[in-house]
C-alpha cells in the first residue's frame, strides 16, 4: 500500500514538529521550508535537532526549500499551512495553484487578519481570499487548535489538539488519520471558535504573565489574581466565540481554557506579561523582547481583537473588562495592576 | 452607628483570613476557635502571625475558644462556617440554638457529605439536617466558593470569591456588604454548582499534579498533558454541575475554571498528585503526605463522587473519563501516566 503525501508548509517549530505525528501515523511526510527557513531547512538536512524545538526531524521526513513549492504540493492529499501568521496569505496565494489533489488544508497557522477596508477576518476566510485572488476555490479549511507545545508534540508527550470545520466528518476523518499513542485531535464543527480562541488566548496570557511578574517582584505568589484573571478569560473567550457565531464549549474545552492553560504555563506572552508585572512599562517591555527576537502574539491580537469586537458585536463590550484592561495596560496606562484588579475582581 | 457582628466559626487558615476584609468592609469580627484549635487562637493573642497563613490577624478581631461558643455567637448579624469538613455538622450541630439573630450561614467549609443511607449530600443539606436535629431551621446557607487562598486573603492580595445562595438577591447584599479594595464576590444563583465544584476541583488538581510530577521527573514540562487535563476537568465540572440541576457557566467560572486553576498552582492535592507522577505509587504517596500531616482532601473527595455520579447521574459515566482515570489511580492501577493520558486524549 502506499502512503498517503501530507506536505507541511512551513519548516517553524510546528510545522517541523506535526512531522512526528504524522510519520508515525503512517503519512508520507513532505515538509516544506518558506524563503525564511533556509537555515531550518539546513539544520534538519544536517541531522541538527530542530533549532526551534530542540528535537530531531522525525525519520522519514523528506525536506523541500521555497523553490521547490510544485514538487513539494505534487500529489499531496492533505496539506498543512503551518506558518508564521504574517505569511499565511502570500503562502497560500502561492500555493493555491498546486493544490489540485489536497482534499483538505489542515490551518495550525492563527491570527485575526484585517482586509484592505480594514474588516478583521477569521483566518481560514483570509486565506480563502488569498487563493480566490488566483481564481481558484481552496479545498475545506481545517483549523488546527487546542493546547500543543511544538516541542512536547515533537518529543512525542501527550498532546490534545482540535481539528475543526463546518463538515465535523470531515474533521473528524482527518484526526482519525493523523491519530498516534501521543497526539490525537478532538473533532468539532466549530471552526470560528477555535479561530477566535486561538489569537485570544495569547492576549489572555499576557495578563496572567502580569500576575506572574507580581509574584516575582513581591517574592510571594499572587495566585488567587492569577485564577481570577483566568476565570475572567474563559468567560470573555466564550462571549468571544458567541460574537461569531461559535459555540461557548469551544471556548472552555481544549482550544479554549485548554490552550489559555498551556499558554500561561510558558511562552512568550506570558513572558512579556510578567514583565510588565515585575514593574517594567509595556513599550520598555516590548522592547526587551524584541531585542530577544522574541515576537508577542498577543500584543497585535489584542488591537485587532478590538476591531473585531467593535465591528461585530459591540454590545459585547461590558463584559468584557479584561480585554478593556490589557488593551488598556498595552497602551501604557499608569498602575497595570489596579487595572488588572478592578477587571477581574467582580464589581459590587 | 453601631457596626454589625459576624462570627466566624473556625480559627483555621480559612477562617483567620476572612478577619482581614470583614474588618475592613467594617464588621466586628469574632473568631471562635473550635476544640482543635486552642493552639491556634492562643498564637492570634499573642499577636504572632497564624500559624497556618504565617499572617497576623487582622487587627481588633475578638477571640473566643470552644467553650464560649454562646457568646461568640450572641447578636451576630451574619455567621461564617469556615471549619474542617470533618467537623461541619457538628459545629452546626453545637451553634444551632444560638443563632437566632443571624440573616445567613455563609459555609466556606466544602465536601461532599454521605447521610447515614449512604445518600451523598451537598454540605449546605447536610449542615441543615444537622441544625434539623436541633428542631431548628437554619437561617439562609450562602456557599462561598472560587479562587481564594487564605494566606493571600489575609495579606490582601487580591482575591474574587463567589457568594452563592438560592435567594440571589441575598448573595448580592452579603457580596457587597464585604466588599473592599482586594476582596470581592461575585453574586450566584446557582448554589448547589458551587458546592460541586469546590470538591470536585480538588479531585482534579491531583490529576494536574501527576503532570506536573512527570516534568519533574523527566526534567522537561508536560504542559500539553497539563492543559489536556485542565480542559478535560472543565468539561467534567459542567457536567457535575448539570447533574446536580447547576448551571454550566459555574464550572467554567469563578468557582469552576477559576478554583481548578489556583489548586492546579499549589495546595496540597496537586503536591499529592506530583509525587505519584514522580514515580511513587498511589498509597506510598498519600502515606508521605500523611506523615508530613497534609491532608489530601481529593482523596475522599473522589470515593463520594463516585457515589454521588452513581446516585445522580449514573448516565453521565461515559463523558467523565479523567474521574474514572483519578479514582483508578488512587486505587492502585499500574501504569497511572497511560491511564491518565487515555482518559483525556481525544478518542478516535
Amino acid at each position: 500500500m502506499i502512503a498517503p503525501i501530507v506536505t507541511v508548509l512551513g519548516a517553524g517549530a510546528m510545522g517541523s514538529a506535526l512531522a512526528t505525528p504524522l510519520r508515525d501515523a503512517g503519512w508520507e511526510v513532505r515538509l516544506w521550508g518558506t524563503w525564511l527557513d533556509d537555515h531550518l531547512v539546513a539544520a534538519c538536512r544536517d541531522g541538527q535537532p530542530h533549532p526551534r524545538t530542540g528535537v530531531p526531524l522525525a525519520a522519514g521526513t523528506e525536506l523541500f526549500t521555497a523553490i521547490e513549492l510544485p514538487s513539494a504540493l505534487d500529489g499531496a492529499e492533505l496539506v498543512v499551512l503551518a506558518v508564521a501568521s504574517a505569511g499565511a496569505e502570500e503562502v497560500t496565494w502561492r500555493a493555491a495553484r498546486h493544490l489540485g489533489t489536497a482534499r483538505a488544508v489542515l490551518l495550525t497557522t492563527k491570527g485575526l487578519a484585517p482586509d484592505t477596508e480594514g474588516r478583521v477576518r477569521l483566518l481560514p476566510e483570509a486565506v480563502a481570499d488569498a487563493a480566490g485572488e488566483r481564481g481558484i476555490t481552496l479545498p475545506p479549511v481545517v483549523a488546527v487548535g487546542g493546547p500543543c507545545k511544538a516541542n512536547e508534540v515533537a518529543a512525542r508527550r501527550p498532546t490534545a489538539s482540535v481539528f475543526a470545520a463546518p463538515d465535523a466528518e470531515l474533521a473528524a476523518e482527518l484526526a482519525k488519520s493523523v491519530a498516534t499513542e501521543h497526539y490525537r485531535a478532538e473533532a468539532l464543527a466549530d471552526r470560528d471558535g477555535v479561530e477566535v480562541c486561538a489569537p485570544m488566548k495569547n492576549v489572555y496570557a499576557i495578563a496572567l504573565g502580569i500576575a506572574d511578574g507580581l509574584g516575582e517582584r513581591g517574592g510571594h505568589p499572587w495566585h488567587d489574581l492569577k485564577a481570577a484573571v483566568f476565570a475572567q478569560a474563559v468567560k470573555e473567550l466564550v462571549l468571544l466565540c458567541r460574537s461569531v457565531g461559535g459555540d461557548q464549549a469551544t471556548a472552555y474545552g481544549l482550544a479554549g481554557a485548554g490552550d489559555l492553560e498551556v499558554t500561561g504555563l510558558s511562552g512568550r506572552n506570558k513572558i512579556y506579561g510578567a514583565r510588565i508585572g515585575r514593574g517594567q512599562s509595556a513599550v520598555a517591555a516590548l522592547d526587551a523582547m524584541r531585542v530577544a527576537e522574541q515576537t508577542v502574539e498577543g500584543v497585535p491580537a489584542a488591537r485587532l481583537a478590538t476591531h473585531l469586537v467593535d465591528q461585530r458585536a459591540p454590545d459585547t463590550w461590558p463584559a468584557l473588562p479584561l480585554l478593556r484592561a490589557v488593551t488598556g495596560i498595552l497602551d501604557g496606562e499608569a498602575d497595570p495592576v489596579t487595572r488588572l484588579t478592578n477587571a477581574v475582581l467582580p464589581s459590587t
